[in-house]
């Protein structure tokens, strides 16, 4: 969810690059809708996989020129913090909240499936930020923000878990992680079902009990 | 543990590499140790958080001719092999060992004193594992070895662990995974002690109950 490894942006700078390319449909856009634009490309050519998304991908993807790109990221830093905004408002719009009445078994089940399809759906942006967290710096306040993000909206939704002893709530956390989906499925190699079975499982026993 | 990503072997063959650099101490060892030499090079060196670990760097630190390492391993994937079986025969030989009379306290303790010790010294090893698993599939295959070995060795000092639910079986590996002790060390930024403190007071809430 956070941000991209792979963009290999400050190989080129506004300067360098050729100036003549024509911006056609972009400047119809208006100044937020083109960032905008630019970075759901962004998410859309991570999240499909690919590993090299440079000016060039971006602004072909995009269909607009690397001038228009350069103008609303003026470098790689600008960019990756602007990749995670928008990863921010996504969660903040659309992780389960708490309504009146609801259980807490209809609660856990609505968070997990949340956090499974976005797993699975975001998994590539993941294991991007994996391997840049070490070497850059941005990607690792990047991190540390969703991170707490994620945090802070699952205890919205099952306030339960802050009556737990600190120590247990780590346990607690990490069944709901990335990190335990990626490890049941690439090493342990479970399908969705079984993911979110063993999940809801070790939530509950938890939660459930007195 | 398992195996490095960035070992940048194939940009080299044996046959393209200078064949006049002199191999000097290295002739004065025998095959298996000149081997296990090259190995423990690249453990040593990966250890300390080299991220291009390629032939020169190897041949230089080693003290060996880059053609000496090419005789011992004639490409990538057979160096990936080859540290994967001395990352196992690591495991193998100092895993905590269930002794007679141990209490479950005891051997709970002991384990994960020598997992966060192994997680915290090859915790760049680790990392490497996770940039390259997604492109290689001899490291796919090293890190499935490896997840496979730590799993039968912990249950041969924890049998207490089989008698449990599969899906709570998961809940436990994932407290005793790589994964929670980066998250924790990483994100929540917790240290060693606190890590250890809290691995044992989750670990004990699954195995010490009747």
């Amino acid at each position: 969810m956070t941000v991209l490894l792979s963009i290999q942006y400050d190989i080129y700078t506004a300067n360098s690059y050729d100036m003549n390319k024509k911006t056609k449909d972009g400047r119809k856009l208006r100044s937020q809708n083109t960032s905008d634009h630019i970075l759901s490309t962004i998410y859309r050519l991570a999240r499909a996989g690919n590993q090299d998304i440079n000016i060039d991908v971006i602004a072909k993807e995009a269909k607009l020129g690397a001038r228009t790109i350069f103008r609303h990221f003026a470098n790689k830093d600008a960019l990756l913090e602007a990749l995670c905004k928008k990863a921010e408002e996504n969660i903040v719009n659309n992780f389960p909240k708490k309504s009146e009445n609801e259980t807490l078994e209809k609660r856990m089940k609505s968070l997990i499936s949340f956090l499974c399809n976005m797993y699975s759906r975001d998994k590539y942006i993941y294991y991007w930020t994996a391997i840049n967290i070490v070497q850059s710096e941005q990607v690792y306040k990047n991190a540390i923000t969703m991170y707490k993000l994620i945090r802070m909206n699952i205890l919205k939704i099952l306030p339960e878990i802050e009556s737990k002893d600190q120590r247990e709530q780590e346990a607690i956390f990490q069944i709901l992680s990335f990190a335990f989906w990626r490890d049941m499925r690439l090493f342990s190699k479970k399908k969705k079902k079984e993911i979110e079975e063993i999940l809801i499982f070790n939530l509950k026993k938890h939660l459930s009990t007195k």
